[in-house]
């Protein structure tokens, strides 16, 4: 039988290729393994897919009775509903350690690094396995867009060392430049529903009883978001609404001025502010100067209020 | 400010030699650490400690506002009683993943293999850092028992190999014969009190909600509890109440016939029953033959009961 390997719900690049190149790690080592998704490819992705001329991974949302490997979560809340009738046999992720259990012993490889493919570029160079150069370029593609091309606090000289030796491998020279072209693509919002862009690169966590689930969008320049703002804001509630949300959160990230504009439908606002110390103006907006990383910047502050 | 490090409550040898050795190389990294233990050493690891002329870690119970890494657990149970108010940063462990969540992104190097001074070993390979004499004969001793010398279905392959490594390291040729030296001290049972057997490798777990505690005694000969076993079930019955806990078991493994006689006080012997497919005799006891490891052979048949 078959292990899938697979990332959070509504996948994001480090999601999708992370799938991809654990699954190559190992089928190297003897195991039988499949990349899988949870959910719909986004353009920055298809964009990275589409440079490497990499196939995505299966669509599947059902894993009962299925050996799996986990990639970048470890959260309940981004987990396919039937998690628990499946038998987990590893984690790779590098964020909070979330309230996903097992009944058996298993393998984490868990780091506070800036990117999951940063930890299976590791994994590879311990278990002494070469990368191919096209799963090289994309797990490249994954650290530039998780750390936004080194400008968020996440990103660590571990995210620096391993995407130099991939682009290195990938014969990648202006590794940065080919970062700055997949975030304008990114950038291209103009074409999406409200609903396709909220939920774009969107997680829930459970804070103690709470869902609140958080949003990121990150652009070149935020003023593609002048005209859709309020459309956004009106998504936002029906979304709180639709999955019995306390909090929707949306984060504009504006990645060459370093800083997030905040969108917020709460049912206490106030946590919000008391987060981040902020005060929302009448549109329940606030901007978050610096702010680029909502693993490292956002989650742990809602978590203290919560 | 330094960080604590430490294992689970009534700690074992892994988790008291594991907070020594995981200290000594995160200080050879540049971190300042002490080992700690959450209890009283017991006659095992006083063997060791003192076979290799190394002190006991710091006892201490309270975290709150400290910085600490984990070794050898995963689970709330396991946990000192104010571990969310500690900032974890990271876990070193071998068995299942328990309930313990962080709000920060941490390291986790979590293997399913027999002992987490295993995982140390290759840790202390990673880095390329070399371990001390005295301390590779502790991780030695604590591999040997946590894999009753090799006969545990929880050995594995990079067990024997780390073990066997340590053991050229600390000069030590027959370790085997050391092994079996420690077993003898901890067949050792007659002079101490039923509480003390029954808690001196206890371990609680919280399954769906209802606590189950489940000791472990692992010894040369089961004859030696012949005399005594009224008054183990008496005490586990106190135990029980003591500790509001929906079952108490208690494993008597014997090394050398390789099986374990059980001991059941619960609210519902009937799941205990089912979950190892057993008829309890009149006295609360069966014989689980090949039984040896609570975390590969008991804890997940117990869960998926619950």
């Amino acid at each position: 039988m078959a292990t899938y390997i697979f990332g959070h719900t509504t996948p994001d690049s480090d999601s999708i290729v992370g799938a991809i190149s654990l699954s190559y790690l190992k089928n190297q080592l003897g195991e039988d393994t499949i990349p899988a998704r949870q959910g719909e490819i986004n353009p920055e992705t298809a964009f990275i897919l589409d440079k490497f001329d990499h196939e995505a991974p299966e669509l599947k949302t059902e894993f009962a009775g299925e050996d799996v490997y986990l990639v970048d979560f470890s959260d309940l809340a981004q987990a396919p509903k039937d998690i628990k009738e499946a038998n987990i046999l590893g984690i790779v992720d590098h964020h909070k350690l979330g309230d996903i259990t097992t009944d058996a012993p298993l393998e984490c490889w868990i780091r506070p690094v800036g990117c999951s493919n940063t930890i299976i570029k590791q994994m590879f160079d311990y278990y002494g396995i070469e990368i191919p150069k096209k799963i090289a370029g994309m797990m490249m593609c994954a650290i530039l867009s998780d750390t936004v091309i080194f400008k968020s606090p996440t990103c660590t000289k571990e995210d620096t060392k391993a995407c130099k030796e991939l682009a290195k491998i990938a014969g990648i020279e202006d590794y940065k430049a080919l970062g700055m072209e997949m975030f304008i693509v990114k950038s291209d919002v103009l074409s999406a529903t409200p609903r396709e862009l909220v939920t774009r690169d969107f997680k829930d966590f459970n804070m103690n009883g709470n869902l609140i689930g958080v949003g990121q969008l990150e652009v070149v320049d935020l003023s593609v978001f002048d005209t859709m703002k309020a459309d956004l804001m009106e998504d936002m509630k029906k979304l709180k609404e639709e999955g019995g949300r306390h909090s929707v959160l949306l984060l504009l990230t504006d990645i060459m001025k370093v800083g997030s504009q905040l969108l917020v439908v709460s049912d206490e606002p106030e946590k919000i502010e008391n987060a981040f110390n902020i005060k929302l103006d009448s549109n329940s907006e606030a901007w978050l100067e610096g702010v680029m990383s909502r693993k490292k910047q956002i989650i742990p502050f809602l978590e203290k209020q919560f």
